[in-house]
Parts: structure tokens; sequence; C-alpha cells
């Protein structure tokens, strides 16, 4: 799911970024021929996620340097454990470190908590999804992760669903039309979702042909009207005031999808580290 | 501290990843010659951060939008305070709403984090910093709202200070030969930081000329010790394991510096939101 | 549905292709201070597409150089039609003449091809579409000229929809199987698409959930049975082998959606010319 | 010819306009470790063009995948002749498998359209060259197909050669002064041509010192006395309304150049697949 | 003969250069809303280049600035005076003072070493003319230096003149036959130089249908002869070893050309300051 | 010191100025596959700077070009001496000559002059150091050639020391509160410097906790008294009118740093050539 192409224009520009004309401690103290090992250690228990990212890291500064994953994108890892070896030119794994560091702790951080997330509704027929509140520049990273913590994604960005809001709503009168007219304009291969904020709504959504319908800010027993309402003709997504607390509690009246922006808004990164042998 | 040429790049790729070919429900739906006003308003408490910045993303997108900054970055505000009025083509106003809400909130979150731990040691000559765990491509912005919150800067890159680590240590032989190494080869114009782990360190690392000292994961006693060592001679600087409740403690006994990781790399997004007015 | 910001980026880098270190006769002949006016006209029948990138073109050379549209995007013209008035510096004028009219002539080309095949299927509910068969770089610009036709169009590019082809289901095992995976995998939000060989495939895609089913160069008797078989339970794309000739009869036969690569892979630019006055 | 910097970029560019942030079928359905071997089949008689670009574009996305190439730029193939084997991770053929096509199938397109013309002429000692009608952002490879049909290139753009025009003569006053403003202007290595429309203004172009002389519009008579008057002082070019069919009948009067913007603004993609093996 | 498109491009990277992520004096301690008045001055006699380059400068910082030219490229100005004014955020004239004056008297310099050089041989009808012995990235800004002080341009780079060196002429086999090689490969438009370093070379390159021939390290009594074989019929230009004083000797023979590297490769930066009022 | 990545896109930029679309004459005369060898040799005596740049414009252009240094940066060569050998593809040698050329004479030429400034004063404790004066574009090479001769480096851009100026101190109101505003903006990683004209504005600085002051244009015996009066609390920097001449009697006062525009900004490029052997 990760353009190589991409990430490694990102990864190029955190590089310069964090080193601009050089690391002048490094550059003064260290030959570049001197090689050593480097080992990167989990300080925490969580969800690694972005390791190939972090071994595009080190390879885009030194096509030399090795990178041994230890472990695998998708796994737990507790206090202590070792996640990966680097061998190569002490010099460049040192330069590289931060840089690879910030990518792999936001990412596992992310992970972590879809995890997190995940195993609280793993009964249900649910997916708890991300949204486009990512942080600009690592959107596809970012949505990675939270695949890799097992949830799932929402659009990746404007142009690869429709997502009718309120706003647009008014701006051409009504539900009907406004899914009318996007149904002409977009491809065939392309899902329309409509955003709700009552079940008259809901009904008309479905009846104009709603492939997703948002249920906005709902309380959990409207929301439990509109899946019987629904009868699983279109996908239902729960949005708005998602806290962890009721995750369990919408999966549990048969929503189909629940959005939650903090998968990517609010994150903790997790804490691992990198020593040198 | 912006650099607008910078911002201004980074804005446009941001622009570009969360629309992509356009944004196809908008396109469809809105005139671009409708004209309206949308109101950005905090939906909890926190310091702002970032208007210029979202300001600079609607007029990288039109530049035709006007854009009113009720508060100023730095003002507190509380739940249901405006924070600005954008006024123009309600189709650009949208498409450009989800990337601008994406760094306001994220940098307002960074200065209310900052905000709060300032206060805690508003009454010691103690500096709270950050450091380099920041977000790859957003380090000038991050770095810009801990400022705003009323924290203070480390080193930007590995360009503009030398700080001599362990590993940097252990390749040159010692504290005393990795300082002179690095006074020679730098600038006049930069100053030198050494990371220490015991007080024999930081005796050697002021004897060496350092210009700051890093004492690495002390506890605070050992710290006490260090500053009456110190007299004032280099800056001293407390990291690692600095949670929330040790600030006070640590600015009490008389240290110069603490540099909080957290600052940056865990960051809850401030709840913000654009409605059409 | 243009991307502003992506349409400046691609002029920017026509514009250097064209002119690289200056325009060295115009440079030697003409003072920029000469103002002047063009006329950009039609010297063949066709259906106009590309205005605002035209627009653009010469604006980014000169934002002050104003551009009067005579007709829009999607109007059909005639040989000797005007199709706008430019005003400004007429050095700036010629010197962008070859990249605007470069764009224009191609989008308009496309346009008018789209027209054509519109016009044989209107009194059909069919969408005629586009391919993934698209110049390097330039596939928004022709994605929308197909639209201003009157065409449609199909996924943008490789992740905004699934389309599992022959090798994916090799690779898999199965119809089903290559479904389920993809649908696991992929956002809620976005379809699938699958490529039949066989009407005994197309019976699997439809049990298998499938959005979409392409028919891949069936004739148009073995297409008919698919319309029965599917009973409009899938959206039944026709592709492969569709000639002009034969836009018409597959039309008739119930088919939802044609696709043909020709649209933009092979095109004759429009004849247009820019005169001064 | 083709300056391997830019064509990477370009290559680049497009990929990621194709890809996105990922190819969801196949990143869904295939793993990147399994291999496989894919084969570039002609599926129409003509010129094959742009082999180093198809196997740039593959090594650009996976330097380990391998291409093969059975034939050369300039062969002429049949319905069926295999063009190239390709052999490394299937996933990565797959996805650079369209953008690949779409640059070796255009490309094949305009060298098919320049052997053509090319044989038409095969007898005379004329050259038919190219115009700047070029797709922007993919000249170089425009230019460079025309050559390897076997027709020649006009200027590469606005630097490289003075092309004074109706407009210029209009704008300076006359000929003779157009003529001597830019050969002062000019290095001493760069040619100067100029436009006519009348045998007057072709006499008055020689006597001035003109290298090139384009024939704008001239009927085939008129073109005759044109070299006559010439006695080969200067190359004269042929240009405007060059149909295919007036191409020998040109060719056969003594001209040196035709131009054919044709060549490269309106082209039959060249119809070929790749099928894994 | 100055492309704005890379002109700006290449001002916006030298601005980041120089600035990244800020001047933190002027930062620190200047109000963006000070308006003030600057003014640029030369601190010794010279030939002015640059202002338009020096102005897109100001203007790429801050749109607003005003900047007052003068004097214009070309003009000879003494110590002590005025060069332009410059009016606006005094914030925004200091942070781009140091890239615009770099700039600036980087092709003040050029300009007038070539006028020093052109006033030497001003009585003769001889072009002294630059290389490609430029700094890289800066090549059109030097070249139009090289102009506006009074000398001539060379070929701009390797695409838009042949010129056949010693290496070249070893590895085809001869003289003729890399003339022939060559003048059937490149367009009608572009011109053949070749490089000899003896008279039997040159009567080859001559009866060869060279355009231009570079006599190589020759003394002033062999290009004597040299003009005398040629007879006018190729234009004769004199390279290597070519200083200061010979260049008159060399005009006086009939030479058409004499290029001098050091016109771009060593270059003395004309002193110029800018200072607020 | 270099920043291979950023060093690497300065390249590929200076590789596309001089060749553009190809290298007309290589490509049209000599084949790929011809494998040969070429030398670079000193032209005159120097110090060299600039071989892993000249290496990697080589190997961007071609990765398969082996670069063997027989000289290393720092060295002194005399006329006639060899500084590296150059084997591969004659093709890609030949084309990337003149820009690895262009590089490594400007960085030489900076080294030597560098170097004949560090003798001079080669008896004294005393830095001679650079300024902002260089090439946009090539500032980390400049700086880089100045060490590599012998010198050291004033600071790399207005982000990494704060250098307050006359209008800095004129806008905030006298020197005292220029340097309490600066202090509390800036990192406390971050030196402050500060330009004084009188030795009472010495006195000012020094007491209000500056690092650095610089003599701004002083005679060596206004500088000899700010010495005496600095004892040794600041480093004291002379800069202005600093001619060759007056290098050594500044030194020999006890001034600790001596700032010279003229190492970066007038430069003779040292001449330098390569030749297949």
């Amino acid at each position: 799911m990760l353009n190589k192409l991409m990430i490694k224009r990102m990864i190029e520009e955190a590089l310069i970024e964090d080193m601009n004309y050089g690391d002048i401690t490094t550059d003064s103290l260290l030959d570049e021929s001197i090689m050593g090992e480097a080992i990167i250690t989990a300080k925490e228990t969580g969800v690694i996620a972005g390791l190939p990212v972090a071994e595009a890291t080190f390879k885009i500064l030194d096509e030399k340097i090795e990178f041994i994953a230890i472990v695998s994108d998708g796994n737990n890892v507790s206090k202590g454990d070792d996640i990966a070896i680097i061998k190569g030119s002490l010099k460049n794994i040192i330069k590289a470190e931060r840089t690879a560091l910030n990518l792999l702790q936001r990412m596992s951080g992310i992970a972590t908590k879809a995890h997190k997330y995940a195993e609280i509704v793993k009964d249900y027929p649910v997916r708890i999804v991300d949204t486009r509140k990512t942080t600009p520049g690592l959107r596809s990273l970012e949505k990675y992760a939270v695949k890799v913590g097992g949830c799932s994604n929402h659009r990746y960005n404007l142009s690869d669903e429709v997502m009718i809001k309120d706003n647009h709503i008014k701006a051409v009168g009504g539900i009907s039309e406004a899914l009318e007219k996007c149904r002409k304009a977009i491809p065939h291969t392309t899902k329309i979702e409509i955003e709700v904020e009552t079940l008259e709504q809901l009904k008309e959504a479905i009846a104009g042909g709603a492939d997703i319908v948002l249920l906005d800010n709902m309380d959990t027993n409207t929301m439990k009207e509109a899946v019987e309402i629904n009868q699983r003709r279109v996908i239902l997504e729960a949005s708005g005031n998602i806290t962890e607390e009721r995750l369990k509690e919408i999966a549990a009246i048969g929503i189909d999808v629940i959005s939650v922006g903090a998968l990517t808004h609010t994150v903790k990164a997790m804490d691992i580290s990198l020593n040198l042998k």
C-alpha cells in the first residue's frame, strides 16, 4: 500500500530538514569508514508499523547500510524487545537515526492505538476506520499504520469517493438532487456517501441511491433505529463524538463502519530507541 | 520564525495530497462563483497557533479568499470562541478546509501543551524546550507552535549546534578530545553541547569548555549536585524521563533548561471546526 | 475537476521545456512594453476543451495578460469561429502561444472525439468512458476533456478502484477468493471491478459481490446474454475491440458502460490558431 | 539523444500519477516476492520506438526487474512479434505496465508515422521534420521517436534557433531589419530562419543573410520558383497544409526540408500489449 | 533573454538556502509592519547587470516591496552612484538583501569584465564570447551579464550547437567523417563547429562543410594564416590561452570570434551595498 | 560536511542545465558501449577541493563510471600533477566533463585562496573565516572548500546565529535592548553576535552579554584597544576592508576571527583539465 516513489521523496525531504548542510557533530568526530552495528529496541509495549519506512530512511542516506528486521509490521512487541539490527557506516547510521525513529515511532503509535480499538470490537462485524485528519505530507504512512494495527481506511482524499455534507446539500437544494447530480458527474467506479443528521434524511438518502450513509453525531438509540430502517441496503457509518468507551456499544447495534479521527490526529509516539552495539 | 517560501511549498504538497485530481463532491455540486462566509471556532479550551499557516492554505488555493483572524497566535480561547472568519468562493473554502484545519489543530495542540508546561514552571528562571522529535516535514511549524505556547526551542537540526553524545565520545576516546576536535572543526558562531551521565563527566565537560551540558536521565538529587558543581559556568540541560510531574521539582533546583520530546511527538490535536455561516 | 495547483506545475514545466533560456527570436526583436491583442480561432469544426488551461498558460508567464473567452468548454465551434481574445504584452503572448495551443488543441481533439461517440449512443442509457491509456503527465487534462465532450470517466488511477484482471485471479486462485481478499483489504468507500472472459466467470463474479464486471473482448451476442444473466445486479462494462461502428450495437443491448482507450490514446489535435490582430 | 536525468523525472511523475498511494488491487492480491515473466508483443505492424524508456519505467519502480529487448528501436515489427521480455517481481511488473505501455505505444505510433512519411520521399534528398507541436512534457521523447522512424528534427525549443515570423517582422519594420537585429543579438553558433509568404520576401530574406527560409503555405508551383530563385544559397523549408499526398510532389521540386506538425500532434498509438507468461 | 520561470525557481532556492527556518535576528527584533526604504549604491566603478534579478529576489519574498531602478542594466556607474531604491517592509528587505546582492554583485562583476574586453576590441569586427565555464545553476544569468557588458554568447549548452573536439574526431576516424555523421543526425537548424589544431585540419574542416572552426591554442601568426586560408568561408573562432593582452592582436588579424572562459569562471564581484535610509 | 542528498540535487540540476535534451555532438558520434579512460590534471599550482563532488557528477550520469582519486581534498598540487582517473563509457565521461570541472575548478580556486590566507596568519591563534557572500545554490560547496583550504566558516545562514547589525539596533532602540530581546527569543543553543562601530558600543555589547562582537571597519589601532578592553570575555571578529595585506597585522594584535568576503565572492577558478588517455 506504500508507493515507494512517494515515500522516497518524503524521506529525502525529511533527511534534508534534519541535516541541512551536515551533521556537524558527527562530521567532526567520525570517519565514514568506521563500521558498526546498531539495534532498535522497543521501550514499551505496542504494535510495530513502519519498518520498511525506517529501512528506506537509512538506505536513502547510504545504500550500503544493511537493515535486518527482527519483527514485522503488525507484530506486538513488549518493552525490551529488539525490533531491527542496522549494520554499516556508524556515521551514516547516526545521521539517519532521528528521522527513521521519528517515522517509526509515530507509525507504531498509530498502529498501537488502532490495534487497541480493533480489539475492543473484534467480536462484531464492524470496521473502525480513519479519516482525513492526518498529518499533512504523511497521509499514506498514517493510513498504512491504521491498517497494520487492524483497523481499516476511509477514503484517501477528496478524489476517490463522493462525500456529500450539509453544506453541499444546502447549496444544491436537497439530498436527492445532490445524489443525482453527483452520480451523473462521477465515474461509475466511484461510490457516493452522504452525511445525514436525522432519520428522515437517512430514508431520503437510501431512496436516492447512496452507497454509504454517514450518521453524524447521532446517539446510540437513534443509530439503532437507523440500522432497522436501513435493512442493509446501504453501508451505515457512525461518526462524530466517538470515544473509546462508545466503540463497543455502537458496534453491538449493527453499524457497519465507525470512523474515528483520533486514530491519526491524536497520537502518542511509541517509545523506541536506537543504540549502538 | 516561519519561512514563507518553505511553508508555501509544504502547503501546496498538502493540498495536492488531499485533493489529487479534484474534490469530486464539491466540483460536482458547487459553482466557483458562489460566494460565502465560514467561521472557524474552538470546540475546546486551548492556545491557538498557526493562524498565518491556515490563512496561507486558503490563499494558496484561491488568492481572492479573505481571512480575518479574530484572535492571534498565542491567545487562549475557550469552547465556542470564534477564531477566524473566511470569506470568498464557498467551493474553494470547502476544498481547503481540511488541510487548513489539520495544520491549525496540530499546531494549537502543541501550543496548548507548551502553555501548560510553561505555566507549571513560570516562577522559575528555567526554559522548557522541544527536541528534534518532530513530525518529518513539519519541524518549523511545530517549533514555532512550541514558542507560541510559551516554551522555547532547542536546536533546529543537526547543523546548528554541536551535540556530542555517548557514541561520539566512544568513537573519539574521551570528553576532552571530543570537545577539542569539534571546537576546531566548527564555526566560532556555533555552540557545543555534550551529554553526560555522571558528575565526573560533568566536571570534565566544564573543564573542556562545553557551552551546554545535557544531564542525561539523572535523578533530581544528582542534578542538584550538578548545579552546585557547575557554578553557572555552563548551561545545564535536564533530559530524559521528564514527566509533567517532575517539571516543577527540576526547575526548583536551578537547572537552566529542561528538554521534553513529548512537546511535539505526542500531541492531542485541539478540537477546532469550520462552519459555513 | 481540474486541480489548479497540479495544472500550474505542469504548465510551468511545459513552458520551461519550450523556452529553456529564452525565446531568442522574440527577445531580440520585441520590447516587453509593446501591448497588443491576439485572437484564437477555430480552423475546423469541433468541441472546445481546455480554455482555463490555455488561460492559465498565458497568465503563468505574465499575470497581466487578459484572457477573454468567447466560447466555453463544451461548446461546438465551426471553422472560422473565434474562441478567445488575449490582450497584453505581445512579447509574452507570442512566447506562451505554442504551449497554450498544444494543450488546447489536444484537449479539444479529445472533446471532439468524445462528443462524436456520445452522440452515437445518445438514445441509450449507456456511458462511454475513457481508460488509463492517457498521456503520461496529462491524465487529469485528458479525462477532463472526455467529460467536456460528453463521455464519462473510468477510474483515475490504480488507487481509486479495484480492478481485478486475469493475472490477479491466477495469482490468488479464483474469482471468489480474489473478490473476498480485496474486499477485506480496501476501504468500504471503494468499488471492486473484475474482468471476465466467459459467462461462467460473470456468474461467479456476481455471486462474489463484485460492483462492476468488465466483459473482456466479448462479441455482441455473448454480451447480450450477460445482460440477461445480470439482471442489473452489477454494472456491466464492455471493453476490448470497441470500434466506433460497434458503439451503437453494444449500447442497444443494455450494457451500462463501454470503455474506449482510443478516446485518449489516439487523438487528432483540433486545428486552432492564434493570430495577432 | 535522450537525457536520462530528464527522462527519469518524467517517468517518476508518470508512475506517481498512475499509482498515487498504491495499486490497491495488486497490493491486496500479490506478494512482492512472487517472481514471474511478462512479454511485450506487437498487436499490429509498426516501427518500435521507446524501448529504453519502457525499460527505465520498470527499473525506476524496481531496479531488480530485468528487461530483455528482443528488437531495437527503429525495427519494423509485425502483428504477433515479440518485442521484449520482462523478468522480476510480478507485482511490480503489473504496477508499471500501463505507464510503460503508454509511453512505448505513443512513441512507436510516432515512429511508425515518421517511417511511412520517410518512405514516401526516400528517393529525394529531402528531410521531413517535426515541429514544436508536441505533447507538453514529452517533447524529447517525441522528437526522438521521429528520428527513430526515419524523419528528422526541427528546432527543439525557442532557444536553439531564431525563427522570425510575420508578427516579428511587423514589429521591427521589415525583413532586413529583423535579420540584422537578430544576428547581432544571438550567438554566432545559432542559425536564423525566417518565414516568408511571397517570392519577393524570399529574395529579401536571402539578401539579408538568412540561413533558412520557411515558405509558408505556398502552392507547389510557387515553391518551384522559390527553388530556382534560391540557387541553393539558403535552406528552403516548406510548411503549412502539408498533407501526406503532397509530400512526394514537394520533394520532387527540390525543396530541402518539409515540416509536418501532424508527425507529433496527431498520433495513433501503436497497439502493443503485455502478457504474463 | 532571462526565462522568468527558471529565474524564479533559482531565487526561491537561493532564499531558502540563506534563510532556512527564518532570519532569527530580524524575526526577533523587527515587526513586519515597519515600513522603510533602502538604497543600493555602487562602491566602485563598473557596469551594472542583474537589476531585474535583484528586483525579483525582493518580490519573491514579499510581493508588496517596491523596487525602483535608478540605472539600467548595462549602465556604467561610479563609486557612490545610487543604483536602486527599495521600499516596503524593512524586515523583508533585510531578509532578502544578501541574496539579492550576491546575484547583483556577481552579474555586475561579469558585465564589468565583459565591458572592459569589449572596449579593447571595439575598433574591430570581432566578437568576444563566453564559454560553458559558468557557475552550475547560474548559466543563464551569467551569459546574460556577458551580453549586458557588451560581449556575446557562445552556445548555451550541449544541445544547441555541435562542437566536435579532438576526442570526437578520434572516435570516428577523421574530420570529414565526423562532420558528415553529425550533419545527418542533427536538425537542419543547428550549426556545426569543429576544433582544429593545425592548418591542415582547418582545410579539411572547411572542405567538410563546417559552419564554424575553432582554432585551438594557435599562436597569432598561425591564426593569421588561417584567416587567409579561410577566405571568409567559415566563421573562425580563436580559443585557448586568450589573455587580456592578446585580445587586440588577435582581433587585428581578422579572426571573427574570440572565446574567453575567464569571462565567467574568474570573476571579481562588483562592490555594491544596500543601506537603509 | 557535505549533505549528499542536497549535493545530488544540485548536480542533477547542473547536468540538466548543461545537457538539456542531449549532447548532440557526442550522441551523434559515440556509442555508449565504447569504454575508455580519462585523466584529470592540474594545469597550475593550487589546493584541490571538490573531488567527492566531481566523482558524484560522473556517477549521477552513469553509476558504472569508476572514479579513482589520486590526491585528496586539501592536497597541494603543482602544474602537471594528476588528480584523478576516470574509467567507463567515454560518451558519458565526455558529457559530464564540463559540469564536473566547473565545480572542481571553482572549489579548488576557493581552497587555494583560503590556503594562501591561512598561511599568512599561521603563527597566530586567529581564524580567517568566510561570509554569506557565496554563490546562490553553492553555499555548502564553497564553505566546504574554505575549510579544505585551511580557513574556517562563519555562520551558514540566517538561522544558525544571531547577528545584530546597525539597522537592527536602530529598530529596537539600543544595543542592550537588542541583545536582551534576541536572547529571549532564540534557543539556548544559539550564539549572539553584534556589530559595533565604536569602542563605546563594544563595551555595551560585552556588558549586554554578546558572545561575539564584530568590529566593523575599524583601523588596526582601534582594534588593538578593543582587544585590551575585551580581556577575552567575548570573541572579537574583525570585518570590513580586510585586504590580504592587513591580515597579518590584524592577527598580530590578538583579534580572534577575521572575516573576508572575497574568499568566496571573488574567485579565480583553478586551471584543471580532463584528457582522454
